[in-house]
């Protein structure tokens, strides 16, 4: 049997039980018997059904859609992204719909599966910081469905990609701090899996190298959940410990930078007088909050744009055999406000 | 013939175009000639065809997808309300879909479309500033189709709604003004043809007369961008005038209240002790700016729960004559921060 060649119609006649039912068992509704999901689940296992891989293959028309998953569509950057590939969007005539996973993996599989359901002609994806395995990615890939990954992008060959020189960014906001004198560095680095942490903790590490500046590892560290909460935990913790303490402060995001601040603040530490603070995006807090914080503004909107045209690419050209990978790298920009400047 | 008769593909064959043709015609796609566009449009209108109307009304199969529109992800109110949204959605086994207008009604047009393309089973529309007309959503309703409207909601009889206390929430902020001891009060108001913009501006007018304070009706703005910008440009245009002065603002939303204060400062008045100023919303960065701003927080979270569940009692009962109106009017709190605080 082929790939992909059963489908819920087949799972159905050979258990007696209705399409729909299959159909929900499979995606794990509620009101089907747990009984009935094991069976459903284990025939369609041994049967070789892919989900979507039938229609996804034999679909001529199109829908003129494009699909949108993000990981949060509070977070200022991705709502920024939203509007730079609804521009060019809706400039070629595609329609626009979005999905948020809310950082979860679970929701990231359902969303696509909706997606797909829906007939969109191709996707743009940000994925979930819970994400660490890409075998829905690499089906999709495999099955020639045009797709580009834009901010937050998987490890796997001959994908097409638009990022942010992350590395630079945070190199750059570590050598502004250290040009203005600061001494002891701190980082509040994100989560773990996200190549942009890895490439922002680089940068940092290696402003610093650069600049003969000690690398203490015990003040790094790792931010998972990226709330204001999480930050003035770590900030006070460290603080009140004593010793010798940082002067200096770049944070992976202006969240976890607004919390340092506010933890610094209640303290009883000026800034930027005697702590120094660099966030990571520009959120629109950043020029409002007191004192204003220095950040490394990313161009949400141009990688938005970039990401729509080379996905409306992708789609033209589905059924040639151009799968060549393809990451498109922005420039950041340093934006010096007041927080950081001694 | 029967409303709903005629479907793309009689447009087609009378046209000799293909059905493609005549879907991306309707649709106003580019790449097809003006000429052809008039001659599809023209025979459109005269065959009473109604895209979506025939698929509508003849749909059986459910697709356990609700639709959400929106004017702005960007807007923190509206992320809070689809977090409520998608908690209820997804416990029910229902994957959510959301369009943006960017404030624009002919993307609510063409994203209601996309959304009924995609066989959404209900939606979940708070409409953009520039809807007037409420047609479309009239049209919706005559046909049954599940549709639930929350925070703005058109005056159109019998739908289901979800709404703040919007006028008691505006009286709140107004009156902790003027018990702070401010006599003279500003008004920066929503867009006009929003109910949400006129019962704040009652709320407000209403709690000054209650208390025997003179409404200066050149002192009440309204905003029809809501930008920050905007807000900057009014508060310097009136207080460069000179003469008497109001000391205290109430803003219909908080970006305005931030551009407010952003304008006093420049000009050197002291918030609070000089003028006093409330937002309307509690935006995350309500507590972070300087003053922290005092303001009226909406409860989003319970209200994209709430409209949810009326939404999915609606698909449940579509094909029942229950076609009752229904609006839940949630209480809103005031949050006093050191803005007001006189």
């Amino acid at each position: 049997m082929k790939l992909g060649q059963a489908t819920i119609k087949d799972i159905a006649k050979a258990l007696n039980v209705s399409a729909s039912t299959v159909s929900r068992a499979l995606k794990d509704y509620p009101g089907i018997s747990n009984e009935t999901k094991k069976k459903v689940k284990e025939l369609a296992e041994h049967l070789n059904y892919r989900p979507n891989a039938v229609a996804l293959s034999l679909r001529k028309s199109k829908s003129n859609t494009i699909g949108v998953i993000i990981p949060e569509v509070v977070h200022f950057f991705f709502s920024t992204v939203i509007s730079g590939i609804e521009e060019v969007a809706f400039a070629n005539g595609y329609n626009v719909v979005l999905c948020q996973t809310n950082e979860k993996f679970a929701r990231e599989l359902s969303s696509i599966e909706t997606m797909l359901d829906n007939q969109i002609d191709g996707l743009l994806i940000s994925y979930s910081k819970e994400t660490e395995d890409f075998n829905h990615f690499q089906k999709l890939i495999d099955l020639n469905f045009p797709i580009v990954f834009f901010d937050r992008v998987p490890e796997i060959p001959n994908t097409v990609n638009v990022i942010v020189n992350d590395f630079q960014g945070a190199y750059d906001a570590t050598k502004h701090l250290i040009d203005q004198g600061y001494k002891n560095f701190a980082h509040l680095a994100g989560p773990k899996n996200l190549t942009i942490s890895k490439k922002r903790m680089e940068g940092y590490k290696e402003a610093l190298e650069d600049h003969k500046i000690d690398i203490n590892p015990e003040w790094m560290f790792h931010c998972p959940e990226g709330s204001k909460e999480e930050s003035i935990r770590i900030i006070k913790t460290l603080y009140q410990k004593g010793g010798e303490l940082p002067d200096a402060i770049f944070a992976s995001n202006d969240i976890a930078a607004a919390g340092a601040m506010v933890a610094l603040k209640d303290l009883g530490y000026q800034i930027p007088a005697q702590v120094g603070v660099v966030g990571f995006s520009n959120w629109q807090f950043c020029s409002m909050i007191d004192p204003p914080l220095s950040t490394i503004a990313q161009p949400g909107f141009k990688m938005g744009e970039i990401a729509t045209s080379l996905l409306l690419t992708c789609i033209a050209e589905k059924d040639t055999s151009n799968k060549e990978g393809k990451t498109v790298i922005l420039d950041t920009e340093l934006l010096i406000r007041q927080s950081s400047q001694k």
